[in-house]
Formats: C-alpha cells, sequence, structure tokens
C-alpha cells in the first residue's frame, strides 16, 4: 500500500511540474509578445515625428524650414523628459498623485525593482507603459507647430510646449486613461481623437488665433491669397510616415497583441484612411475642379484622425463612412477657417481639432456600446480645459516675452533670422509675391 | 479502496487542468506572435508605397511630381477600398465565388461574428489576412503609374488602375494563391515575382507601348536623348523604403513566424538584393565606364523581384546568383527598351517584368522541388491574360476619354496643367533642352 | 491490482502527454517571438543605412549627392557579402577558425542542415543570426564616408571599405562580442559604442587627415569657411531614420525578446538621444547665440551613440547624464576637429568616435558591474588597433591608384566628374564661394 501510494504520487507530482513549467514557458511566450508588439508600437509613433516634421517643412515656404525642422525635432526631447519628469506620474492614475514619481530612475538593471516587470498583470513592463506613453506626449505639442508656423518667435514656441506638454497634456489625459472622472462616466477614445488630437489641436487654434495671419495672406479687401508650399514630396512623404506610424498609435492602443483586436483596428484604421482619401478627392476635385494633392493627404490623415477614438468599436463598413465623411469634412473645415482669416499654414486644426470632434461624436453615433451625450460631454470638457489653459499659457508668454517675430524677420524668414542658416544652401529660390 | 480511487483522480484530474491551460496558453501565444507578424509585415508593404511614390518622383521631371504622388497616394486608397468591394472574395478561394462577401463588414468588435478569430487554424485572423492581402493589390497599379508617367491624363490612369486591381489582380491571384489551376499544376510563386510584379509588369508594358514616348525622347534620325530624374535622393529613399518593405512582402508571405523559414527568407532577401546592386554595378561601370547610381539603385530592385518567387526554396548561394543576374539583366533590358522606342521613365519593365520573368523560371531552375516547364507554364498564362486585359481596358478607356494629355499639357508639365500646383514652389526651375 | 496500476499509469501518461505537447508549443512560441524580434531589429538595423545615406547628403553640396548615395548604397552591399564569404565565420567565436565558413550556403530549406534552427538555444536561427550581424557589419564602413566625403575618389573609397568591412571589423569584433580576449577581461560594449561606432569613426579620422580638408574650407590666414550642407530637411530625415532604427541597434542587442530587458534598454537608448538634443542645443545656443539645428541633429546622435555601450546597465537616470554630457561634447568635439584642421564635413567623427569612447568609459563610470580600468583597455587596444590598420589600408589604396580627385574634379562636383550625372536635374544651383 504504501508502494502503491509512492505510484499514485509520481505522476501528480510529474505531471504537476511538467504541466507547471509548460505553463510558466507559456505565460512568458504570452507576456513577451504582447510587451515587443507595444514596443514596436512605441517606436512607430516615434517615426510619426518625422511625419510631422516633414508634412509641415514642406506644406511652408523654403526659408521657415530650418525653423520646422528645429521646432519638431527639440519637442520630441522635451515631450520625452518631462514625461519622465513629471508627465507619466501625472496622468497615471487619474487621481492626482503628485508631480514627481518615475519608478525605478535610479536602478541599472530591469529587475533593479519590484514590480516593474510583473506590471500590468504581465502585459508589459512599466518601462514599456513608459516608453509607449512618452511618445504620444510630444505628439500633442507637435500639433500646434504646424498651426503657428511661419510666425512664432522659436523660443517661445518651446516654452509654450514645453508647459502644454509637460502639465496639460497629463492633466486632461487622466480623466480618460488614468481611469479619471470621464472614465468613469464611460466616455470612450480609445486611442486619442480627443486626448492627444484635439488637445494638440485646441491649441493649434489658440495659436493661431492669437498670433493673428502670416502677413499678406489676407488682403485688406478680404481676398485670401495661397502662400505656397515649397516641397510636395516633402508632405507626402510626411503623410505617409504619419499613416504608417498610427499602426502603432491605434495599434498599440490596445495594449496587447491580441490577434482579434490588433487586427480589427488594423482593418478599420486603414478603411477609414483610405476613405479619407476618397472623400476629400471627390469633394475638393468637385470644388476646385483640380485633383488637389494637398487635399487627398490631409484627407488620409482626416480619416486616421477620425477613426481614432473607435477603431477598436466601429464596425469595417461603418469606418469607412467615419473615413469619408471626414475626408469631406477637412476640406470644407480649411475652406472655412481661411475665411473666418484663422491662418493655418498646413490645416492642422482641421485636421486634428476638427475631425478629433468628428471621431470622438462617431463612437456615439455607430458604436451600441457608447453614448452620443457623453462623448459630448468628453469634447465640451476637454475643448473647454484646453482652451482655457492654452489661452492662458499663450498670454504669460506673449507679456513676457512677446509671441511672434517682428515683420521684417518675417519677411526674410526665420530660417535665417532665428537660425542663421538656410535649408537649402546654393539653390536658387525667390520669394513668391 | 475508494478513498485510493480518489487519490488517483487527484493528479488526473489536476495534472490535465494545469496541462490543458498551459496548453491554451501556450497556443494563444504562439496565435499571437504569428498573427503580429503578418500584422507587421502588412504595415511594412504600406510603406513600399510611400517608396513607389519617392522613386518614381526622383526619376522624373519636377514638372511632373505633383501628378506622380497624387497617383500613388489615390492608388493606394483605390487598392484597399476595391480589395475590400471585391477583390477579396474574388482571390480567395480559387473557384469563383461571387464578387462579393467581405465577412465581417458590419461586426464592431473582432468577436462579433464566429470563424474570424479562429480563421487559418490559429496562426492569423480573418482580418490579418485580409490587411496584408489588401496592402498587396495596390502594388501591381502602382507598378504601371511609373512607366505611364508624365504623359497619362491623371483621370484616365485612374480609371484604369481601378479595373485593373480590383478586377485583373484578384482574378489572376486566384489561379496560384487562391488554390487555383495553376497552384494544382505546381506552379511555384512564394511571394509574387509573377503574381504582383509580372501581373504589374504587363500593364505597365502596355501602358507604355500604347501611349507612345514622351515628347522629345527619341529624335526622328532615331537618337535617345535622356530625360533626366530630378531629384536623386527622392529617388534613393524611395529605393531604400521598398527594399526595407520588401522584409514584410516576402517575410510575411511565409505566412507565419515561423523562426527558420522566416529568417531563411530573410538571408535569401537580402543577398540577392545586395548581389543585384552589385551586378548592375559592374555592368553599368563596365558599358558606360561611370559608376551609375540609378543603375544599382534599380539593380537592387532586380534582385528583389528575382528572389520573390523563390525566396522560400533557393539557397543562398543561388540567391547570389539570383540576385547578381538580376542585376546585369535590368541594365540590358534598360537599353533595350530604349532601342525599341519603348519609353519607360523609370524602368518600370525591366525591373517588374522582366525580373519578375526572372525570378519565376529561376525556382524551376535552382530549386530541386520545382519544374521549370511548370514555371514557363505560369508565366505564359499570366502574360498572355494581362497583356490581353490591360490592353482592352486600356483601348476601353482611350476610346472613351482619351488616354494622354495635350502636347501643350505635357511641355508645361502635368503639376500645373493637370493639378494647378506646383512640386516645388519658390525654387527656380528651367526645363532641360 | 493490476486494474488499478493501469488506473494509475493513466493520468501518468495523458498528464505528461499533455503537458509535455504544451511543453512543446509554448517553448516554440517563445522561440519565435525571440527570433521574430531579432529579425525585426535586423530591418530596423538596415534602415539606419537609408539614414546615414541622408544625412551625409544633406549635410553636404548639392554637387557631392549623387557621389554619397552612390558610396552608401553599395556599402550596403558589399557589407553584406563579404560578412557571408568571410566576416560572419571571422567574427564568430573569438579564437580564430579560418576565413571562410558559412553554414547552410547551399541548402534550399531552412530545416536543409541539422543545428541550423536549433541554434543559440531554440532563442534564434542561425539565418537570424547571421542577418542580424550583417546589417550591423556595414555601417562601421558607411561612418567613414561621411567624413572622407567631398574629396575622396569612389574607386578608392570602394575598396578601403571593402577590405576595412571584410577584415577588420570581424577581427575586432570577435574580441568582445565573438567571446574573445577582451570579452574574458569584462570588457563590455553592449550593442557597440567601441565595437562598430569607434571602429568606423578610427578609420573617419584616419580618412580626413590623409586626404586632408576640401579645397577653401580653411584659408591661409587660418580662417574656418563653413561649407554649407545643401538640404536641412534631408539630414534631419536621415537623423531621425537613424533612431528609429537604433531601437533595433540596440533593442536587438539583447539577443531576445526578453520583456525587462528589451524595455529598459528602450528607455535608456530614448532618454539618452533625447537628453543629447537638450545638451547640444544649450551648448551651441549659449556659443553662437542661436539655436542650432545641425548641432542638435549631431546631438540625438551623440546621444545615442554615448549609450550603445550601457544601455543595458546604465540606470535611467544616469542615461540621460550620458546623453546629456555626450550632448555637450559633440559641440565642442566639432569646433575643435574644426580649429585642428581636420575637415569633416559631417561630423562623423565627434558623433562616433568621440562619443563612442565617452560611451564605453561610461559603462565603467555608472554601472556597478564594470569597471573604468577594463573600459579604458579596451577603447585603446581598439584606437590603436583600428588606427594602425586603417592607416595601412589607406596608404596602400593612395600609393597604388590615389585617394583624392584632382582640384578640378573637385571644384565641379564628384556627382559630374565621377558619375556623369546630377543630383537635382533642372534645379537652378549655384556655388557658393
Amino acid at each position: 500500500m504504501k508502494k502503491l501510494k509512492q505510484l499514485i504520487l509520481l505522476p501528480l507530482l510529474f505531471g504537476s511540474l511538467y504541466a507547471s513549467e509548460a505553463n510558466d514557458i507559456a505565460f512568458q511566450a504570452l507576456f513577451t509578445v504582447n510587451n515587443i508588439w507595444i514596443l514596436i508600437s512605441a517606436f512607430l509613433v516615434f517615426i510619426m515625428h518625422l511625419g510631422f516634421a516633414t508634412l509641415e517643412s514642406g506644406l511652408t515656404q523654403a526659408k521657415n524650414t530650418v525653423n520646422i525642422l528645429f521646432k519638431n525635432i527639440s519637442i520630441i526631447a522635451i515631450g520625452i523628459l518631462t514625461y519622465a519628469l513629471c508627465g507619466f506620474n501625472l496622468m497615471y492614475p487619474g487621481n492626482f498623485n503628485g508631480f514627481f514619481g518615475f519608478a525605478g530612475l535610479g536602478i541599472s538593471t530591469p529587475e533593479g525593482a519590484a514590480g516593474l516587470i510583473e506590471y500590468a498583470d504581465g502585459t508589459y513592463t512599466y518601462f514599456t507603459d513608459f516608453i509607449f506613453q512618452a511618445m504620444f506626449a510630444a505628439t500633442a505639442a507637435t500639433i500646434v507647430s504646424g498651426a503657428v508656423a511661419e510666425r512664432i518667435k522659436i523660443s517661445s514656441f518651446l516654452i509654450f510646449s514645453t508647459v502644454y506638454v509637460a502639465l496639460i497634456y497629463p492633466i486632461v489625459g487622466s480623466w480618460t486613461w488614468g481611469a479619471g472622472w470621464l472614465d468613469a462616466r464611460g466616455f470612450h477614445d480609445f486611442a486619442g481623437s480627443t486626448l492627444v488630437h484635439s488637445v494638440g489641436g485646441w491649441a493649434a487654434l489658440v495659436g493661431a488665433y492669437t498670433l493673428g495671419p502670416r502677413l499678406g495672406k489676407y488682403s485688406r479687401k478680404g481676398k485670401i491669397k495661397p502662400i505656397l508650399g515649397h516641397n510636395m514630396p516633402l508632405a507626402t512623404i510626411g503623410v505617409m510616415l504619419l499613416w504608417f506610424g498610427w499602426y502603432g498609435f491605434n495599434g498599440g492602443s490596445v495594449l496587447s497583441a491580441d490577434p482579434g483586436a490588433v487586427s480589427f483596428v488594423f482593418v478599420t484604421t486603414t478603411l477609414s484612411a483610405a476613405a479619407g482619401v476618397i472623400g476629400a478627392m471627390l469633394t475638393s476635385w468637385f470644388i476646385s475642379k483640380k485633383p488637389d494633392l494637398s487635399m487627398i493627404l490631409n484627407g488620409s490623415l482626416a480619416g486616421l484622425v477620425g477613426i481614432t477614438a473607435g477603431a477598436d468599436c466601429i464596425s469595417p463598413i461603418n469606418s469607412v463612412i467615419v473615413g469619408f465623411a471626414a475626408g469631406i469634412l477637412v476640406v470644407f473645415s480649411v475652406i472655412q477657417f481661411d475665411k473666418m482669416k484663422i491662418d493655418d499654414p498646413v490645416g492642422a486644426i482641421s485636421v486634428h481639432l476638427v475631425c478629433g470632434i468628428w471621431g470622438t461624436l462617431a463612437v456615439g453615433i455607430f458604436s451600441p456600446d457608447y453614448q452620443l451625450g457623453t462623448q459630448l460631454t468628453g469634447v465640451f470638457a476637454y475643448g473647454i480645459f484646453c482652451f482655457v489653459s492654452a489661452n492662458i499659457i499663450f498670454q504669460i508668454v506673449k507679456l513676457s516675452m512677446g509671441m511672434r517675430v517682428t515683420e521684417e524677420e518675417e519677411i526674410i524668414g526665420l530660417d535665417i533670422s532665428e537660425h542663421d542658416m538656410e535649408a537649402y544652401a546654393g539653390f536658387q529660390i525667390f520669394t513668391i509675391e
């Protein structure tokens, strides 16, 4: 009988041991693939910054190119460093938990502090969470850059951006993604139509309005004079890199590599972007009788911004509708802002603010799980807070150090006046009258 | 005895439960990594479209840049949307199963319809399959764009492309990848030397021939006047992005993340591209006595197209031979087409059609598992069908709305005449006589 | 009793079988995700070559653009092919094991030779190891390209690079990564601050010094005349692609997808790059009173090179210090080399050699696990060997075929004199006096 008992214990022991080891490896494998996908998404979001830099410089004048590139490169660095300093802690979790608190700042191996690996139930590590979110942070400020281009002082822009990305972005982000009060009410913004794009878009609107239009853009008699972008291949590179990076922006927001969810998000994101191109193409072709490249570029971005809030909960057929409508919307919006004499050189307000709002509302319209009323509440809450705070920061900067370059500097171009450098040394470039 | 039985049942139960749970997690982990790799491959193939757009605009004249960018961006949108509309259903499986039938079009969560996740034996989801294949679809039409550049009407091109990508590409694709009649005969085309590149290449040939050469390209006395590309950095960006994206094009065609197979494909693809550079470098240096940048760019693409059919079944050493031969071939082919007065501004026919055929035959020559005769059959079948159908569509478009811009429009450039927009506003650009 | 025994054997058998199958799948899943991450890293390192190509051509004159692009594309092909021919075998393992020996060169399926899949304890395959390392190899030679730009003969450069990348790089690489003598002493260079960047940097120094400065760079009276880069958007694209690719360069050097280690490396790499931007921005703004774009571009690269040796063992807060110091260092270094009349058109020596040394020493300063003395030993060993061997190869090439183009060729530009091709046909470009 004793022998028998041993005989029984044997399989108990071995079977469990085997199974337990297999379990550990299996768990590790799933953890590893989920984590690596979010890291991959992080570098995809990173390259979106190159997309913004090239899009914005392509759509503006050659004489302001160095300035735009400088702004976009420095804002990445500022965004990442301030996010480590305070943004990450301010944003998660939603209830205010002090400004500073990046865990593991002083450890020299990832295992150096308990719980940083087994963070998030073994889906991703603390470091992965930080780096993915940090890449997002800088985008909000970058959106502003386009709308205020060709006339803002570089030092003023850097100070505004630093404050906006270090404080405003994480505070309002915590409301939803930090499990804050809007999340509790059932507001849904999957990857940031509002939390990233509108947050940037409101500041872009405030900036463009406060600065006033570029010299010569609107004549005394109310005529609108287009100021042409100097490099359309550069702008196209920008848009395509943004679309490319969006697979990480939306795809990584699943916060795991779950096959069903990530592939669904890829499909809705792609269909909406494609429909945005067609929507903007048909609308602008109909209005101006010519197929307009800059409009289809903005159309694809409009579709992408539009689907960002609901990429996880809007059906493929409806994502085509969302994108198509965003593509139409962006064309009319660009025209409308021009009529209102709000000078936005790259159409950032139309793409990010207008289509960001549209995308947030679309969740309430097309998804059975969310309420249009709640989505509207979110849009208003973000709008009021961002509009007011952006205004306050802009006014403080304006009063203390000035916001706009002098007329003479604007005419010479910011590359020479602010940076003493040309973007295209040796090329014969003339200013278009 | 009863107690004893319980004692025995315990390990049975727990051991199996443990094991079963481990099994589930393990299966899920493998499913997740296979699926995410194909999604990664999908965005790599996506960025190839930026590669085509920049390569083609870099190798043509500054005055036609907006036009080329416009064509390449809109063709992505058209390719993706028509693939959702009918292409995907037409292509898989091979036997005709009606035009329309995108499953799960109306569901707002990936779990919304049974079988869309557990598609393909748990290797990838339905949505993953669609998005990877949809990214492929548009490439065939993009290949045509380069060969017909600088003289085709934008509206005519868009209509031709839409029909070709929506109908012809999926129908002929089904013959092999849809388990159709050529697949049954043992024809092998791993990632599309024929199914993508030659299919696009045949239409490129038809287009270039039907349109006729650009004004001034061939003088009355039979002299060939080179029309120089306007932006070599842009062309280089294009080629490198294409090479970069090819890791998804070929790597994703494994249809799983199997370590042996994917890494093998990476090695053969890379060696062939590198050998294509050297092959084209030596050949063109020998012929023209100068190291020719545009030839080594085309050489790398030639090597990539050449290995695409057999990247999974040609040995590393033979992949060097395939690529080297493709690099030589592309140089002679470019020269030959020029002698035949078939004007292909970017060398698309030489790269995609000629090297596509070479790569397809190379499978029969270098792989022990496939027959040269069968490969030849495939090349002929695709050639005849694509050549005839491309001709029919071109002729219908030509007769109904015209295919070529007027002489005056061609001289002014398509950017102004078709789009009323300049690619490089402010730059002093002259037309080379 | 017999029945009982069977009853006992049942769970033993089934439990184990279940567990064993689960174990196999779990192991396969972990293998697959580790392997695919290194392949992903390989294509990220690949795109760094486009980064180098665009950065170098952007920072030099328009008339030498085709030449730089040609060098950078051909060096990739040369690097990959020579690495297959002899580099891979020379480098691993450290003890010399003959020149040639690429396993599986002749097999036409990955399973064709035993042990190529179950290589590296099932973390990655033989082919994965090769392709990741091959992508690294070419970078060393590419670094040289920038320092010798605008005056080196194309044929001489190609021969120098081929020898350097085929022999010197793998030999010195084996000392550390091939488990050679420096590895045995405890020298640590995680991803190549020394093994890649300094190895390239030493040859860059030898090249720039041996060739002498570009015409007109330093006047008789000792004044320094800046020769401006012709395309700052191109340079910015280059830097951002390098930063992007660095996630594979450093992230892949973990040699697995281990969640803790890879995410830690992502964080240190990113923080150091960001701090490099700020360090260079403040330093150059302070010195020249203007925010300097080319300095913040070099600052980010300085931060990246600086953290590369210790990305796995330097804490996040210290990685900020490493990057910030690198950003300061690179500005002073660029100025210093100019004073010494060593003409390095793109700052390659400062970025790769100076910051490579700094990063290698930083491991000894900031990581508790490594000794500063040992790190210094490594720096000296690599310095002496690379400096001497680069000198020998350069002198042999110089004596046998000449190293520098003629004065006339340099004035016309290498694009016309060496390649008979313009980079920007149609654009009005003047030479800055």
